[in-house]
């Protein structure tokens, strides 16, 4: 059900042509009220696409009615005419629903650096409208993919005092702030009753803690956009801590997907970072390992090779000492005290889940980051689709 | 000639069965004076393997008389046995050649996080010390190799007012402070007549500007070490400026043919960033680029991907705005102001040689940094050699 699980939203995905395949490339997600509370997080890039530009302001403001979003196209590095393009766009899509185009977000995904065909788009706006349907979230979230094998959904249910609210979302990629291998494009909705300012901080913590800690290839897109919509139609209205657990809940859900289909990967890596000074510090040394190529290969030849380990985090400023440092592949502590420590022979990498755990010794907080393998299908698909 | 091509110098190199496959793997080089003046440049890993922080002591006086170098085995993270196996070495060498064990430096490569066979080296070194001669040099340079495919060389000879001086160098690997795939080591010899403190310096100005901005995969080894040594034998004193000048040109010539090498490489990729406000601000934009996977892929695809070279720019605080950057792929200005330029498809990229040249309009330094593209061979050798 996606994003149409919670009461009161509509939502619709088409093929407008924009994809050379001729599968959907067109979605568009309608809250129905009675509020509309909402809520973004973006991508940090210093080249924002064109949509995040347009909807960055339409969200100052802390309301919208709708969201279009299309795949076959990122529309970033486009210029003056690409942001006039996004405009045009959610003029397309107010004018349909009679709202005003400030009622409406745009997010794109797709080849930088070249202009959307408008005439298709917009072609594929009015009939996405048509279709327009409360049970219409999973055709919104195929339309969104664009190498993602499978599309990403996740239901998350709570009751509540005044009846039960629900959390829905979809979402396509593989990461966000160091994305996989394209952009990440996340739409949470929720029937909860909730302000915009309660429901941007929940979203900030939720993706804090999620997609924010997935880091497959350590690449940032330039197109990454998590929306947030709550209605209030199921007029319960949660503690803000409990509306924070079930967008939590949601974005991880969505993110633990993503990284399973994250392309060409055969592993999932959680590299957990323990007794850290600091958050910051195991965040740190943990992103290192998910950027180091030569760490991400061996796990792709199942080699639990832990100099590789060290050799990434040796390379940080997070606090610890070299003669202190733990580090066990699977659950065998391959690294006790910078040195040598249990055969790794005993280590088994052969099924896709890797946990590798750092032990800093040098205070009480913990960390986890997500990344993927590096592997020979991932060099060819990056080499072979142009995005 | 290597490093045995300046006067008074001898080297040696010798199968001493660390590696499986009976290449040689013990090298030694001897400074037969008059002078013994030496300097070096070592990892900023925080993992320095024990030949590492031993040479950092025994260089501390700025005088050495040999190095021995082992490829089979890099002795990191090996606590303080492998710090005591480097420390046997040094004696071992140092006894054969009537010195002091300060007088010795030490250099390894190979697997991390296992020691080395002593009685296997110390028997190789006695070998290699048997082997010494003035034409040495290529058979040492051979001894360090290990997934390099050919042996790294050079020599730069120079006129001065009392007869000419030399430069020799021999170096393995393919990287530095951000090494491609294996340790980078490196010696460098010299005839000049030159104090330690004015070699250092020449060094670090040398290796600043060559290795230091080579950056094929962005992992920093526990290993890497550059070595200059200089005795005078040439009676020759150059200045300042000519010594750096010289040591620079070696030094480059070592780097362009660790690049040209870099396994499973197909691209040697020259990124220079120009127009820069600082010259750090063009090296961190361009270390962005160099370690950006899906820019590498798109690089071994063929594909002048240059939203990819935005994206990378887009995640580093150089100063620049984004409205005014230009990038240009083998001399087409595919993106101009931040946006769409000529078209890609007059970007020839079939040959092996790639240059991207990215003016930020923010400054006016300028600064290259080389690096390699991201093949299915790259992933396929580490994935499969334990390093």
């Amino acid at each position: 059900m996606s994003v149409t699980a919670p009461q009161g939203f509509r939502a619709a995905g088409v093929a407008a042509g924009l994809k050379t395949t001729g599968n959907p490339d067109v979605a568009v997600v309608v809250n129905d009220g009675p509020d509309d509370a909402a809520a973004a997080v973006f991508t940090t890039n210093r080249f924002p696409a064109a949509p995040v530009q347009w909807s960055r302001q339409v969200l100052a403001d802390g309301r919208l009615r709708a969201v279009v979003l299309n795949s076959g196209g990122a529309n970033a590095c486009t210029g003056p005419e690409g942001f006039q393009d996004t405009h045009a766009t959610a003029e397309h899509l107010a004018a349909e629903l009679g709202l005003g185009a400030i009622d409406v977000a745009v997010a794109s995904t797709g080849l930088i650096g070249v202009r959307l065909p408008m005439d298709k788009l917009t072609a594929g706006v009015s009939a996405a409208v048509e279709e327009l349907s409360d049970d219409g979230g999973d055709a919104a979230a195929r339309a969104i993919m664009t190498t993602d094998t499978v599309p990403k959904t996740t239901v998350q249910t709570r009751s509540g005092p005044g009846g039960g609210w629900t959390v829905g979302g979809m979402a396509k990629g593989a990461g966000m702030l160091a994305p996989s291998l394209a952009t990440m494009l996340v739409v949470l909705t929720t029937d909860a009753v909730v302000d915009g300012e309660t429901l941007q901080a929940a979203l900030e913590t939720a993706t804090g803690v999620s997609v924010e800690r997935v880091d497959s290839d350590g690449c940032l897109s330039t197109n990454d956009t998590v929306i947030a919509l709550a209605n209030g139609a199921s007029g319960t209205t949660p503690t803000a801590e409990e509306l924070t657990e079930a967008l939590t809940a949601a974005a991880t859900d969505l993110a633990m997907q993503l990284l399973a289909d994250a392309e060409g990967s055969t592993k999932d890596i959680a590299i957990t970072v323990r007794n850290a000074a600091t958050v910051d510090d195991a965040l740190t040394a943990g992103r290192a390992c998910a950027r180091n190529n030569l760490l991400k290969t061996a796990l792709f030849g199942n080699d639990p090779n832990w100099g590789r380990v060290l050799a990434a985090i040796g390379t940080t400023d997070a606090a610890f000492e070299a003669d202190q440092v733990d580090v066990s592949i699977n659950g065998v502590t391959v690294c006790r005290g910078g040195s040598i420590g249990d055969p790794r022979e005993g280590v088994d990498l052969t099924g896709r889940s890797v946990m590798i755990d750092i032990d800093l010794h040098a205070g009480e907080e913990i960390a986890t980051i997500w990344t993927n393998d590096l592997s020979i299908a991932y060099v060819h698909e990056n080499s072979a689709y142009s995005s």
